[in-house]
């Protein structure tokens, strides 16, 4: 382990270990801490990587201590690492204020307004020193890296895998927010961070990005699970209008409505391990 | 379901219904919380019904949320009931004060001291209100019930199957408080709650209570599961004592020592599921 990481965490668990580690991010300029479940079989050999993008409010507990993870983790011998969904404190005026902004509400984006800039740049984070950070520090096959996520965090899966041809070969969301440009919580942060102009928000929509996409195409639609209880379908995550651009697109999306289910974790983790089973085919299917 | 409780929470998972209601206990005084699962076997049928009791410091959320319960219950067809660890809000001066005694530390036992015994009468809320109460409200097959928990929720299913002979089929525990006579959390609340005579504590020590058993025999060793990098196994549990003490009554145990695994709740979820085994292989092997 390089000295770059501070151990916060180890928890022995389904054979492998969960760990939660910290370290001074350039890229957010803050100290940030990430969840990180290493299988056993990762002892003697590279293996796939899935990277997990949380939903707001979150931190990199939720995750790792509410969805039962590790033993889908150990099951397919993948490594799965979950970073935070802000930058922690940097004591900005008003990062605390409301729940749908600001700390633990960083929506993956790079913000551009000067307020925010220099902490706020959790795309490039989580795509670049974040993704290197885990490349580095352990031991992932980097031809087998998928992502995924759960509501601001599937949107934060999709605008990674669309803006990154080719870094991840596969990609799958728990109930996101398909169009950010639509929905309310982001709308009011991306006012926030990016400024007025709706043009430069378009650079973080799901449902604009994938009409842009020509990277390598999925082998089996890309899995979308989305509970017909949600409370929150209809007003902020507009799932039909990914489903409209991505048929625009030609891009192949199977958005899966689960009967009953609501938003929160006991409906991911009922339908985690679906998603573990899709990534693994992508990755067998790589071409 | 009756008026008598009150729905907090209702999340499909797993394609049953995680459950949080909320009732007026005349036991313990106050309104407890509680959660229960149910499968949807028993829509149609009576099923088994696990009670499972929680470690100090928790409440009714945190078995729920963080051990995947669910997928097992829903899998086994068991409705699953947890109880919270003390009462809450009645206001007793001291009762928030130290994080093993009061609020989340209830140990499962009827306080005698004027202070306490008002409210704290765990051992009768779970084993006879809270009892009745899971039978009346849900579709629960009356002879296959089984009791388990964790650390100080591992004693409480220990005590509560030796002095309720009959009432649970089956027992098992994770992390258990072994001898509640000799470790110092227990210890000190027992003197809060029962006075400085230690002969009443018996009545609420596994060990203790093991000599004095003649109800029905389990038909495979009772399942105990403790980390070998439990930080208080040594200190606080002492797994050895129970051991000796099941031994002299011959009363048969099995305690595995899981090699690396520590306390908390990842080593919970990960030996979850053989303890359904245990009590689905007791219950089908009832005399």
């Amino acid at each position: 382990m390089s000295s770059e990481l501070t151990l916060e965490l180890s928890s022995k668990s389904f054979d492998g270990y969960q760990y939660v580690y910290s370290h001074d991010s350039f890229t957010v300029d803050c100290t940030m801490k990430f969840g990180v479940y290493v299988p056993t079989i990762a002892d003697n050999e590279c293996v796939p990587l899935l990277i997990f993008l949380s939903d707001l409010t979150s931190n990199e507990q939720n995750f790792i201590t509410q969805t039962g993870v590790q033993r889908l983790a150990s099951k397919y011998g993948f490594i799965v690492a979950n970073p935070d969904t802000s930058p922690r404190g940097c004591n900005i005026e008003g990062d605390r204020d409301q729940r749908d902004f600001g700390e633990g509400a960083g929506y993956y984006i790079d913000a551009t307004e000067d307020k925010w800039s220099n902490n706020y740049q959790m795309f490039s984070y989580v795509n670049d020193e974040f993704y290197e950070l885990i490349i580095r520090n352990f031991n992932v096959d980097i031809s087998r890296i998928g992502i995924f996520g759960h509501s601001m965090g599937g949107h934060g899966a999709l605008i990674s895998f669309f803006k990154c041809p080719g870094q991840y070969k596969s990609v799958s969301a728990f109930a996101p927010i398909c169009s950010a440009l639509k929905c309310e919580w982001s709308r009011n942060a991306f006012t926030k961070f990016l400024g007025q102009d709706e043009t430069l928000w378009k650079e973080y929509d799901a449902c604009e990005l994938v009409s842009l996409y020509h990277g390598p195409m999925p082998y089996a639609p890309v899995l979308i699970d989305l509970g017909s209880n949600d409370q929150y379908k209809d007003d902020y995550l507009f799932p039909d209008k990914l489903l409209e651009a991505c048929c625009n697109a030609s891009f192949p999306i199977q958005l899966r409505q689960q009967i009953g289910y609501e938003h929160g974790y006991f409906f991911v983790m009922t339908f985690l391990e679906d998603h573990f089973k899709y990534h693994k085919n992508e990755f067998e299917h790589l071409k």
